[in-house]
């Protein structure tokens, strides 16, 4: 509970009608994504303005009060979830597109702009903004760069960190930080833009983002390709790059997957496909043609059993829309979706789905398995109930399991879901002691009081 | 100078034979490619291993010198001057290609490769590394990275930062810190890696560097187009970008430049033209001739008198050697050269040629500009005596005016060639107090004694 002082003053700032502390109101923000436990915020904040914002951020650090920023609270890995007796700021009134820039191939943002959103008036004007996270629909700008997200175009278009070429952030005293600029090279001071991007709201509170643009493909296609064994479909992907074909997308589905996906949304899939790769190369439209009949021969001769290519815009978006269904479709089976993102080498990914049912099946456990397969990046989605406390400590000893695997096969901890809460106790595993002493000792010179998204990242 | 003891010591660490105390030493490393004084280090090591190198930066952080790690000396900002009473750590005992994995498209370096090195061996393996620094035949890979370098093909291809995957560095005492993955994704933990990008080496000292490889384009065309009119040929950039086609390099030439170019290398570069576009053009053969022929008739519509195309790989390497030998052939003309690198968002390069003219009209100063017009990164380059002591306070002001214009064209300070010594007292003209503040408190936490190339970045 906050004071009344304090609470009239955070009123005279926002407004009363951007200040909430009901109970009811308070357990909307009290969770993300994520599999963790609830906590409520002593209050959440909407700012409508740059200036509201600021001061806000100054109000908090004042009075030694934690902020965790919310914008649609997708996140997979609790950086969402605020701290008791902390304030939530919620960025939803933030939401302009202040800039789109036709002739120097950038967008400035509000934080709370939906990614879509974005894509949206990008393509209005003839432009392109590939960073396309699962929950894109819904998801914030800010949060995605906050989180680095990936997305189904990784492989290709790279992640959201590719995309951003400046910020505007409050420090944690309200003040304005510039980082990057409007030019397509900026080496001037530090990269705090690099700093920022994946920091999960610990550094600084975003204003404005400016974002490049691409001019988009020309032409894409689209395909399916069904296979009887797994180790064939993924073998498959790692035949694929050493091609040199970068598809835009080259996704995987196990027939866990395909079958949820397919009884949500009846979207023709092959319910007895063993695996499905969706795959989509995009470009002029001789080099389209040409990376197609290449990756159907691949795949043909890695046994794939058929291969169906979109004909039209309307196929190719059945496609994706039944890869996008895919974590919806496997949330709706079980009480609890814990959704994983350890990440290997393109390479190791035949391995990977090996090592991912050689776990499934000795802790009797319900994995789907789908994601981005060309960049490594796997979603393994264990299907649970919480309340079962026996097979939940073996859910816990499989994620310790998939981890390992992941860091033994030079992979990653998470590929596009960053450390928030979820991840934060395995950072070890993955880095030096000396490692996590340098990105702490950057935090508590930046956050001396520990007020920005405190118990994320570090354990 | 040091002690007898602690010479010892780095002789013990490193063997007598790669620590240089000699004057005639010490003054091959107190310069670099910017016109600033010189300063002579106290000693210069050569570390061959990456645990005497460790060592080294422990022994100097306990005795509390200053380091300045040095590749090859090419920085044009000053990065690379060492402090007085100093250790300059020289790279090039470090210069192995740890691997080069071309499943999985990345290759390991130490900071002491050549920057072509690299692109050689990756090509060998029919893979790219697409950054080129005007200086890539002598440049080191770990020099790049501390500044950021970019380079002609950064239009299409980006900058270092867009292919530097991960990171290991030693911090201030010596120990090991990891960043980053082999993998394409990586949202763990910290961006520590877009920290120490452009860092300039005043957080820490690079033990190995993560880059990413691409495959190669398939094919290539490059032109040359000469215009009566600079204006005319700075709006054909525009103009190109606008037509939502990204050319690999898309560089200017000013009259000026074209004939230092031509005298130094014959060429056959036409002597009357007032501006040259190089342009290439990459990617599927197809797209390649449609970009191309799009090119053209930008360019005759904008009224270049004659567009040479290269008919095959000579004549198109021909073209990229005049262009690269700018620079040395200005440098041959005057006692002086001062190598400028503002830029300004694309759509701004015809306001910034026009401001550069008049500047050198107005203060009767040799400007010659060329560079890499297509991210509107120019570097016009004024050739003087700093001698000239009046000369030299009209250089100062026109340095002064051309920052000036380019940050009120929403440009930046330096495009690629980083902050160093050279424009530090600039910065506060480009970003906040708070986000020097920001900063310092960064390199304050991370290099206490501030011994980390001290007097770089910050004035």
């Amino acid at each position: 509970m906050l004071s009344k002082t304090l609470l009239a003053e955070f009123q005279k700032i926002l407004g009363q009608e951007n200040v909430f502390s009901d109970q009811a109101d308070l357990v909307t923000y009290s969770y993300d994504a994520a599999v963790l436990d609830q906590v409520l915020p002593a209050i959440a904040v909407r700012p409508t303005s740059s200036e509201t914002l600021g001061r806000t951020v100054a109000l908090c650090h004042a009075n030694g009060l934690p902020v965790t920023v919310r914008g649609a609270g997708t996140n997979l890995s609790g950086g969402t979830i605020p701290v008791e007796n902390g304030v939530a700021i919620i960025t939803n009134g933030l939401n302009a597109i202040l800039e789109i820039n036709a002739r120097d191939l950038y967008a400035v943002v509000q934080p709370g702009v939906v990614t879509a959103t974005l894509a949206a008036a990008a393509a209005q004007r003839g432009l392109f903004y590939p960073p396309d996270p699962g929950s894109q629909a819904v998801s914030t700008l800010g949060g995605n760069v906050a989180e680095n997200a990936g997305g189904l175009r990784g492989l290709k278009y790279g992640v959201t960190r590719d995309y951003v070429m400046g910020l505007k952030f409050f420090d944690v005293n309200g003040e304005t930080v510039i980082s990057g600029s409007r030019t397509v090279k900026c080496a001037t001071g530090y990269n705090l833009t690099g700093l920022m991007v994946g920091s999960e709201g610990t550094l600084g509170v975003f204003d404005e983002i400016i974002l490049k643009l691409i001019p988009p493909p020309a032409h894409q296609k689209a395909m399916v390709a069904v296979f009887d064994e797994m180790q064939s479909a993924s073998e498959t992907v790692a035949e694929i790059i050493a091609a040199r074909i970068v598809p835009a997308t080259l996704e995987f589905m196990d027939n866990f997957t395909i079958r949820a996906v397919e009884d949500y949304s009846r979207a023709g899939l092959p319910v007895d496909a063993r695996a499905l790769l969706l795959i989509e190369v995009d470009g002029h439209r001789a080099q389209v043609e040409e990376e197609a009949a290449k990756i159907e021969s691949i795949c043909r001769r890695k046994g794939a059993g058929s291969i169906q290519v979109a004909r039209n815009a309307a196929e190719r978006d059945k496609v994706w829309e039944a890869r996008r269904t895919a974590l919806s479709a496997l949330a709706k089976l079980k009480p609890t979706l814990v959704l994983e993102d350890a990440t290997v080498p393109r390479s190791k990914i035949p391995e990977m789905v090996g090592a991912l049912e050689e776990i499934a099946a000795r802790h009797t456990l319900t994995i789907g398995t789908f994601g981005h397969a060309g960049d490594g990046n796997l979603h393994p989605t264990i299907l649970t109930d919480k309340r079962d406390q026996h097979e939940w400590e073996r859910v816990e000893t499989a994620i310790d399991e998939i981890f390992d695997r992941a860091l033994a096969l030079g992979g990653t901890l998470s590929g596009e879901h960053g450390t928030g809460i979820a991840k934060s106790r395995y950072l070890k595993k993955e880095t030096s002691r000396a490692t996590i002493a340098y990105s702490k000792r950057v935090k508590a010179a930046l956050d001396p009081k520990n007020i920005l998204n405190p118990g994320k990242i570090f354990a």
